[in-house]
């Protein structure tokens, strides 16, 4: 299931409105087939993986971070039919579909089938793994990613604005792979306008993977090159599942504010500013509220930066 | 080594003006002998292992994190010759003395009663053991920690001053561990007139361990239970060669202004707070040179924050 869940990284931010999947055939202990969903959403992994395994498929285990769909669609067949096809002995799932047109449907035609049917492995994994389709599922609305680069006294730049570099080349380079896996990228008016971001990809081989600009800007004045998001009450309206806030300090106040934002991506340098830009109100009514809100669940170091990732403990809206 | 440098820290400011040192003797493999610097400074950690160690001294190896002394005090023998009597046959040295009366000669002493002697075995962490010591010795003021207690977006407290609380009991109850090894406390005249911080160690057992609270302030009146600081230039006067400074944000600065930190104690909760108090000027001309400047060299979690301490890179003024 981990080279499962692997593999469904490689499209995320690519498949919206489908999730990012992930599926591994194993046959005696050998691995023959691998697939995940392609961009665009199809094929999907269950399909290239069986494709890969062909008659080797047979009596084997599948491995797949999400259940089955069991819906046939003019873009392809339902992959728990062609897990049946096969002829695979085994299905291990991470997590249970909460499509409805699936939701369960694809365990049960799988056991009907006689095949052997283990779920919840791995469950919270898949979860994070597909946050951005789980979440526009849960609420209709796109998985909202802050990214912050700051000072150990969380300054975000100095007090005149220079921000270049608080973080290293590692950092920066781990900033652009997260933009890879976003369908968007929204900044606000100012840091469009002033200081003109190229936000793009700029990583080898995955410049064309360079997601949509968005600017949050109540003033409907177009802005070269960028969609303009009137509202942070209109976020449910911007396409793809996964957007990434990247500043400035009020626009993340102000989705902070709004209690969207579902992970925060801390990049924190060794360094001391004093007087610097910090985060802006963000509507904490007291101390003690402040508290609970946040589970870090991964860390690293960057160079001498350090990554912190933290998820919100609560569902959101 | 590793045990005489954890000894070592059992009197960490308690021993000025002499260093806290730690001694372990051992014979045919078994520790025979422990010791260290007592409060007050004598007896020596030497002394102490050798009195525990006896007859078993003969033959033996004596770890010591500090080169033994080689001058007679009213207050007790030289180490040297008391390695030299005790019969030892090998002495293992961290960091040679760098006070002018030993300095080299303690070594001399030892080699020229035929003992087999090692030296720089973990000098680097004997340095940080003894660092008021050698600060002491090296600059003429004590070391200095700065501690903050901050949020992921570097706020002290909320704008209106709350602060209680920003970190949890575990990292609360480490601030009293770090107390309770410096032999001052200082604040500035604003935390100390309006939060009237009790400032003490408040752990079980090490009660009596609250070390003199210090305010620093231009303005003579006297403050009830505070020793006086007119300015940040008059560090040296200071008693003891460990002083934590405990805040409030405008203190801090000054120390980092006045450019005397030797340590940072970072105390971060996984919160934001937003538009809270942080760091104000601390005098940085350029952000490029804020690099470089902090080299972290410990961290751990307590409880849901994260300590991390930094020393400076360069050796200060």
């Amino acid at each position: 299931m981990g080279v499962a869940l692997t593999l469904a990284e490689r499209t995320r931010g690519r498949t919206a409105p489908n999730p990012n999947v992930g599926c591994v055939i194993v046959h005696d202990g050998r691995m023959v087939g691998r697939g995940w969903t392609q961009s665009g959403g199809r094929p999907h992994a269950e399909a290239a993986a069986l494709a890969q395994a062909g008659e080797r498929a047979r009596g084997a285990t599948a491995y797949v971070t999400l259940e089955p769909c069991a819906h046939v669609s003019t873009r392809g067949p339902a992959c728990s039919d062609l897990l049946v096809a096969s002829g695979v002995a085994r299905v291990v799932i991470a997590l249970t579909d909460p499509d409805p047109r699936t939701n369960g449907q694809g365990i049960a035609r799988l056991r009907a089938a006689g095949i052997d049917v283990v779920c919840d492995v791995r469950a919270d994994d898949a979860a994070r793994s597909m946050a951005g389709f789980l979440k526009r599922r849960a609420l209709g609305r796109p998985f909202v990613t802050l990214k912050l680069a700051l000072s150990l006294d969380g300054a975000v730049s100095r007090a005149d604005g220079q921000s270049q570099w608080i973080t290293g080349p590692q950092a920066r380079a781990h900033g652009h792979l997260e933009r890879s896996r976003h369908e968007a990228i929204l900044v606000g008016r100012g840091t469009a306008e002033i200081d003109r971001p190229a936000l793009n990809v700029r990583l080898p081989g995955l410049a064309e993977r360079s997601p949509q600009r968005v600017v949050l800007s109540a003033d409907s004045a177009a802005l070269d090159g960028f969609a303009m998001l009137s509202s942070i009450d209109a976020l449910a309206s911007l396409s793809g599942d996964h957007v990434l806030v990247e500043g400035g300090a009020a626009t993340a106040a102000a989705f902070l504010r709004a209690d969207v934002v579902d992970r925060l991506l801390l990049y924190r340098a060794p360094i001391l500013i004093g007087h610097g830009r910090t985060l802006p109100d963000i509507g904490l009514p007291d101390l003690a509220q402040a508290h609970g809100r946040w589970r870090l669940y991964d860390a690293r170091m960057l160079g001498s930066d350090r990554l912190e990732v933290y998820e919100r403990v609560r569902i959101g809206r």
